[in-house]
């Protein structure tokens, strides 16, 4: 029987389910007939799991490296168990399946990305080189398995490796912008790290010149690059877990009339209901943010008897990888000051 | 100064937070100008915090009343310090503020019943006078406020009270199916609880005659009383927490098409991925289950590959309560079977 094209049949903890729900997984480190195998290089590990790490190094004196080789001995994958959360890795394939869909278009040695989280990777890792905490990034020595269904995408040749892979790891979101976003709305985009700029650059091309754009960011650092990009025709220097500060600042900032679209890419918890609350009634509230609480959301809207309509960020949308490096080929200015946070040529 | 309409002048501790972030509300038992002052008669307690309070009676001796009495004291609202939860109240309206919204259609004297959280609802306690543990319901007087923006629903004539409430406490779901779902289209439905129910009632209605509607329930006699309301065209008898199983099931009975619109409804944690691949690629997943984990939900559609649109359900639709109660009249098999599931008339 040929292995699930989900990769079911690497469940170990409980046997029969989907790889993501499985507490521990096989990571025997050679690729079944429609497997690929994978040298992994490196980690992006997601911005809401690299700061929970963070802070159980502050509190408990473990290291982020000690920690991941931890987990990933214990459950055979990248799954934060506080987050749930994963990442993407990057890696040199080593050996593919004869059976894969893509058996005929990939090499051995070609330099790839996961496009799916760490949280239904198989992984095994022999050492890590180093951890580079600007940039939730970890070097490291492993082998990762990619099942018949699993996405993956080529590296690109014309962007530093940081820099695609950090649009990958948040491609869904930007993506989802702009599917959504319509000429003349009114968009507010709610976190201003990465996947913020990305959605930025996307909600401008999407709303155009009529639209209006206000960015809200807590950090001083984040609302001024994203200040000097210049997408946003507002950037306000807030902390989205005060909802009313929030509404009143986007009301003032929208002249009363709200959002359109609101999109949620912070990696804190407690956002929920500001987000809720900078939407206009009939508006959108895309949430993209990995801490967010789906009971924080719903009750948040239900207390304020609002009734927008409240969308858990899909991080798959056909195209994705491809739509948020074409963002980056379009927004040269942007593709630098993502070059800058990710790492890539800088000090 | 207008006090503020989602009841932020009510917080205490600390003061300018919502009320139901506040650990102490204000329970002043006037009504302010826009404001709804209310005559309690109950409260039906949330069911995880009822089942708390009687822990706590066996382990210390103090009883259900007494410790309601003392949160209440304490916090200026009935949320149990463990759970995090509230519930809802009837009532009888006192006074109505001249600058509330309703100020004109309702009257001291009027039956009413809260549509959001005990959480964030001031409430002062005179006296209990009955504590009714099968039902998770307190009899007592005490005086409650509703804010300009809080839900509230009139009591209808002519159901039980159980019934209204418990129709109450779940009318976001039906609601939203009666707006989401489209005539001809394929719906799955997953859980057959109370919403469940009520939301097969809506689905039946919404994709008429040739709509083709499945319902999956692990329990036999939920899935027994949907069959017997015969609102879906087939009821399956299969556990959601595996999506393996559910995909499988939900194609063979949709001869390969899968869902249009999938609603969840489920009372457990661990049916995000079901729901997601009981949909087709272009299809709507509409979450209603307070056990939905947001990550889970995320990274199962991106995991999989589908780029299904997932839709957090809001518990406020506008009209949400009117819209259950009528389904209830329409449908008065339906309206028997939740009589006895709301334990009205019974022994």
């Amino acid at each position: 029987m040929t292995p699930h094209a989900l990769g079911i049949h690497r469940s170990l903890d409980p046997p029969g389910v989907l790889p993501q729900t499985a507490r521990r997984l096989d990571a025997t480190p050679r690729a079944l007939e429609n497997e690929i195998a994978v040298d992994v290089r490196a980690l992006n590990v997601d911005s809401a799991s690299f700061h929970q790490l963070l802070d159980t190094e502050r509190a408990t004196g473990e290291t982020v490296s000690r920690q991941i080789l931890r987990i990933v001995a214990e459950r055979g994958k990248m799954q934060n168990p506080v987050t749930g959360s994963g990442g993407i890795f990057l890696g040199d394939v080593r050996e593919i399946g004869p059976r894969h869909p893509d058996a005929r278009t990939l090499r051995a040695g070609d330099r790839i990305a996961s496009l799916v989280s760490l949280t239904l990777t198989p992984l095994a890792i022999d050492r890590i080189r180093g951890v580079l905490a600007s940039s939730d990034r970890v070097e490291l020595d492993g082998m990762a398995i990619l099942f018949e269904r699993t996405l993956w995408a080529r590296m690109p040749e014309d962007l530093p490796e940081e820099v695609a892979l950090a649009a990958f790891d948040v491609a869904g979101a930007p993506a989802s912008v702009l599917r959504r976003a319509q000429p003349g709305q009114t968009l507010v985009m709610i976190g201003t790290g990465k996947a913020g700029l990305l959605c930025l650059a996307a909600a401008r091309e999407a709303v155009g010149p009529s639209g209006r754009i206000v960015a809200i960011d807590p950090s001083e650092a984040a609302s001024g690059r994203a200040r000097g990009l210049g997408y946003a025709d507002e950037v306000l220097s807030l902390d989205a877990r005060d909802p009313v500060a929030v509404q009143s600042a986007v009301r003032d900032a929208t002249k009363g009339t709200m959002a359109d679209l609101v999109v949620n890419a912070v990696n804190a918890p407690g956002t929920e209901t500001a987000s809720v609350l900078a939407a206009k009634d009939e508006g959108t509230v895309l949430l993209f943010g990995m801490a967010t609480s789906f009971s924080a959301a719903a009750l948040g809207a239900e207390g304020a008897a609002h009734p927008a309509t409240l969308l858990i960020g899909n991080g798959y949308v056909p195209g994705h990888a491809e739509t948020a490096l074409g963002l980056l080929r379009r927004h040269p200015r942007l593709a630098a000051v993502f070059a800058g946070l990710s790492g890539a040529g800088g000090p």
